[in-house]
């Protein structure tokens, strides 16, 4: 058996796990902060990897799921606003210089996919949909067991397709994208924009809510808060129509912090797939999920992937 | 070497061409109606085949490029309205039983790809998108040398993409989809549409012209005609944008009967491509072609895809 440390580097939290088996459960997870008072993103890698070095000297491989644009060809971090600001980090060189194994870097969304395909909710899949909805709405896709990456690595931006031409304002600059019309910060501003327009609602305007806070708001019947939720829904079912027109996937996965709305986004997005759909055709065998693996899904699908390219 | 016969069936000609060497340059090709008066596609069909088994009896292998929904593990074509109103029809079963070969069956725009890719515009490139802007608006990508598919081979309609909430109709039905907004129909229905609106162009209202006329109006200067096409460029940049942060391809290959229009489409689509990209990163080593395989780029394909899969 191969030992593998396997990474997921988030804005917040870096999450390290050793797999020394094929069950796809880590013997072993540490969580540390990315960036800490004292230590940037990088010098928190190297120390964890020290530490875990020093206990198994012999490891066959380090795999990473990283945040933003990858040049994954690389294994060059292009942009990574969230992570130290990282800009042009050349990742897999710096790895490799300085521990000597050359890591493999891919894609956190793609990694999370790979990771429910092989031990999550895609299990039996071969065609998969993966969408995250949370701070932002991206996702991946497999066809016939291919991840489906691009040439530089860069296709893994399944929210920032235009659903709405001059819609809302998305964090990437441009309008009208799913993201900014079915993520977390598009339902809270929505909620927002209709509080300024006078709608009224069960929670204080003022701090702005988040979409947590509306979801148990709507939990509670709160109209306003049940409307922004349908909103996003609606959109999210318009944009994964497009989806099933360019994958026909067998299986949609539903992940990320949003998603656990359950049916307040649920039965929106659903009502509005069904009717966005161009034939029914794509609806026969089709399977619609929730991600099983939860925080751990990019950590497993790293471990995985480098167990299955190397 | 082996001897393929490969057909292309379209809704007003079926394209069949023998290929036995390597070149993909058919030795032999023959272009029929897809009806007769007194004959169906199917039995149009049969007598190629017939004929040409009479000729070479040894043939290693068919495969058919066919347009509508495809079930490509069954090779059961489930709709094609314009090829004789074919429902249902289990074309793959129907040719084994009458020839004693098991064709190959796959969907026209993703032969059409396959054969750009490995003897026309995409011959350098693993990376492609694909796309015909005609009478519809398809495509096909390769990611990786891998050709998406989709669960049951329906995963190539990239024109049935929302780009306009509530936008124009759709030849599906569906409102604001790509197709809607820069196919020919899409060209010519927005030019007549402000005819009615009273705005004034070199071309007679009656008949309504079509996107070729409109656009021989336009290369003399007819300023409406002009204004139709920058619109579909508009928004086929828009889609086309959608695409680039979806597959992230190294060469997009533009095909189809309106793409011919060459500049008078291209410059407001490259202009809005751009405008609509979310980061420079996506048009990076990117390659822009016109496809270069013509009206034989799916028999080609379709020949190519039997031989590596074989």
């Amino acid at each position: 058996m191969k030992t593998i440390l396997s990474f997921d580097i988030g804005g917040t939290n870096i999450r390290a796990g050793l797999f020394s088996d094929e069950s796809g459960k880590p013997s072993f997870t540490k969580k540390v902060k990315t960036t800490t008072p004292n230590r940037s993103a990088l010098e928190n890698i190297f120390s964890l990897i020290e530490e875990i070095l020093s206990q198994y000297p012999s490891l066959d491989a380090i795999s990473m799921a990283v945040p933003g644009s990858l040049d994954n060809k690389n294994g060059i971090i292009i942009k990574a606003p969230n992570v130290d600001g990282w800009k042009n980090v050349a990742l897999r060189q710096i790895i490799a210089d300085k521990f000597g194994i050359v890591p493999f870097i891919e894609n956190d969304a793609s990694m999370a996919a790979y990771g429910e395909w092989k031990h999550g909710a895609g299990k039996n899949h071969n065609y998969i949909l993966y969408i995250t909805i949370s701070t932002g709405v991206g996702g991946a896709v497999i066809d016939n067991g291919h991840l489906l990456t691009g040439f530089r690595g860069l296709g893994t931006e399944k929210g920032h397709i235009t659903i709405v031409e001059d819609g809302p304002l998305c964090s990437c600059g441009q309008k009208g994208h799913l993201e900014a019309l079915a993520s977390g910060p598009a339902i809270a501003s929505y909620f927002r924009q209709r509080m300024v327009e006078g709608a009224s609602s069960m929670l204080p305007s003022d701090p702005a809510p988040t979409a947590k806070k509306i979801a148990e708001a709507a939990r509670q019947g709160d109209a306003l808060a049940i409307e922004a939720f349908r909103q996003a829904g609606y959109y999210l079912g318009a944009g994964i129509a497009n989806y099933l027109h360019i994958f026909n996937p067998s299986c949609i996965i539903l992940g990320g912090g949003v998603s656990f709305s359950g049916n307040l986004l649920y039965e929106p997005f659903y009502e509005s797939l069904k009717q966005h759909v161009l034939s029914e055709e794509y609806m026969v065998g089709l399977e619609i999920k929730y991600a099983q693996l939860g925080d751990e899904a990019g950590l497993i699908g790293a471990y995985q992937w480098s167990l299955d390219n190397s």
